[in-house]
């Protein structure tokens, strides 16, 4: 994931800004992957760095933690957070533990348990909060998806028009897409409906991350589908706080967006509101799997409820 | 698949072109989907056409042969060719059975006991003849996704360069990757090695189709793949036979390319010989999942085995 630029050059200043604070200190990285968070703290002045990594890559970030002379620095250590010892407690908590739609095969709880158990008493976390927004977007491509058996009598003079309403069941159906929204699909302004502060959401908390959320739409157009996102701060030191973002509005991450499809496309116009609650879960299936519970009322339409779920397959190793 | 237009256009006019044989005969297709290629029989002439198709596809069929109002030549039969009965032998049979490299989840097998069961002598198969291609290229995707570790240095100070081997043995590992080849990347004349007569190939045959291949690069380059295509041809008719080729000197199908990652990218220059055997055969975990097994010698190194599959999840429902 270090192709992501976004990502780790955010990550990278986000460091380098609290660098007062990481100063002859010591850091924890809550899986470290290739290291690279690490060394970016080494580079920050950290006096020690454990590294901590359960996968095989650790065996990579020991090689590459030496290619850059940092063995004396940063310890590589390959185990599972929850099971590993550390020699002492540590200053600050650095961890790249976001999933998509932020919790799905996330660390978050590694990182809780880190800081519930080696993160000395006003020791700094980085990134120190996250916060989950939604906006109604309608999805061209899916529209397009649905308009194109409409169009197949005049290309092939075969009518397949009943097609649609099959098509449109299996389009709009119960998974999370994770897809990159365009941002001129999007429909309204982003409402922000949870916000979780690293220093004192506890893992229980995690079982159930809900809000309500009220927008109210641009313009005329289909929704067909809400969109899910969200971001993380780090403190800024002594200059303002950092945001990573993965908005549509924002230069794209490999976290793209989560969106969630309606089962069907419903016409808003300008001030048009989209209100309802939203809740994350883990699954029942797989607890590092997450599901989405959304009841959502477009206009004077009726409530509309959906459970959705991450088909399998979102996860990849070997990726840069 | 069918906003494949190469695909469906290709179908169309390979049955239109052969509508003197068509026109007031009996047309088994195998594995009908929506029907659509039963309907281009049907507007060619057929008297009657079977729609044969074991998914719940076919119940989309049944309502699109209404819509075209063609319940009286099309009869939609939900079933698997092997157990289904029809009340009489036919003259055509067609079928888009062709899976990715041609044999991945393809239903050739059902297209032979077809015609060995249900096609008059003499009949005609649509398509008739299936073509294997292979040639070496220089994916360039892949050959900056391993200079990447190499620039990691230069955009954050960190050097990443001792990942190279570990990403090129993710990279280019055992997979065979479904992915569009760009025609630049190709560094030879195609060559063919195996070709499949649909009157007479057997079941057995299939079990192992392989041949001996011979390329001679245009010039110098590296070699980190050799890609495999295919493709199908309709008799003329009363004109000239018609190809669908998934080439990628063609335009592109929903079928892309298959690509073979070696184990290191070799340097070529023109003329060099890049030869070998290539053999395809069933997994032995599932016999719709194929194997392809390749030697191969590339100038004057010594031979190259290996054995590729298709990860799981390259096949979907739900598709146009």
């Amino acid at each position: 994931m270090i192709a992501d630029t976004v990502r780790t050059s955010t990550y990278r200043t986000g460091i380098f800004r609290n660098s007062s604070s990481i100063q002859g200190k010591v850091v924890l990285d809550v899986g470290a992957g290739t290291g690279v968070l690490s060394i970016f703290c080494a580079q920050a002045g950290a006096r020690k760095v454990y590294a901590v990594e359960a996968s095989s890559i650790a065996d990579q970030a020991v090689k590459i933690v030496k290619h850059n002379k940092m063995e004396d620095i940063i310890e590589v250590i390959k185990g599972t957070l929850e099971t590993i010892d550390l020699p002492e407690h540590v200053d600050v908590i650095v961890s790249e533990w976001m999933g998509y739609a932020l919790l799905h095969e996330s660390m978050l709880n590694s990182v809780l348990f880190a800081r519930d158990k080696w993160l000395k008493p006003g020791g700094l976390i980085l990134p120190s909060k996250a916060e989950l927004y939604i906006a109604p977007i309608n999805d061209l491509v899916v529209e397009d998806r649905l308009i194109f058996w409409n169009t197949v009598k005049d290309q092939y003079g075969v009518d397949m028009s009943c097609m649609s309403d099959f098509a449109r069941k299996c389009i709009m159906n119960n998974d999370i897409t994770v897809n990159l929204v365009t941002v001129e699909d999007v429909l309204s302004h982003p409402c922000k409906f949870a916000e979780l502060d690293l220093y004192s959401v506890t893992v229980e908390q995690l079982n159930s991350v809900s809000g309500a959320f009220k927008c109210e739409c641009f313009g005329s157009s289909p929704v067909n589908a809400l969109c899910v996102w969200f971001t993380v701060t780090f403190p800024g030191g002594e200059e303002k706080p950092l945001v990573l973002s993965t908005s549509p509005f924002k230069p794209e991450t490999h976290w793209k967006q989560a969106v969630l499809y309606l089962d069907n496309p419903v016409d808003v116009r300008q001030d048009t509101k989209v209100v309802g609650d939203i809740k994350m879960y883990p699954s029942e299936e797989s607890s590092r799997h997450i599901c989405i519970h959304l009841d959502c009322t477009i206009g004077e339409q009726k409530k509309h409820s959906k459970t959705f779920s991450i088909p399998d397959g979102y996860s990849g190793e070997c990726q840069q």
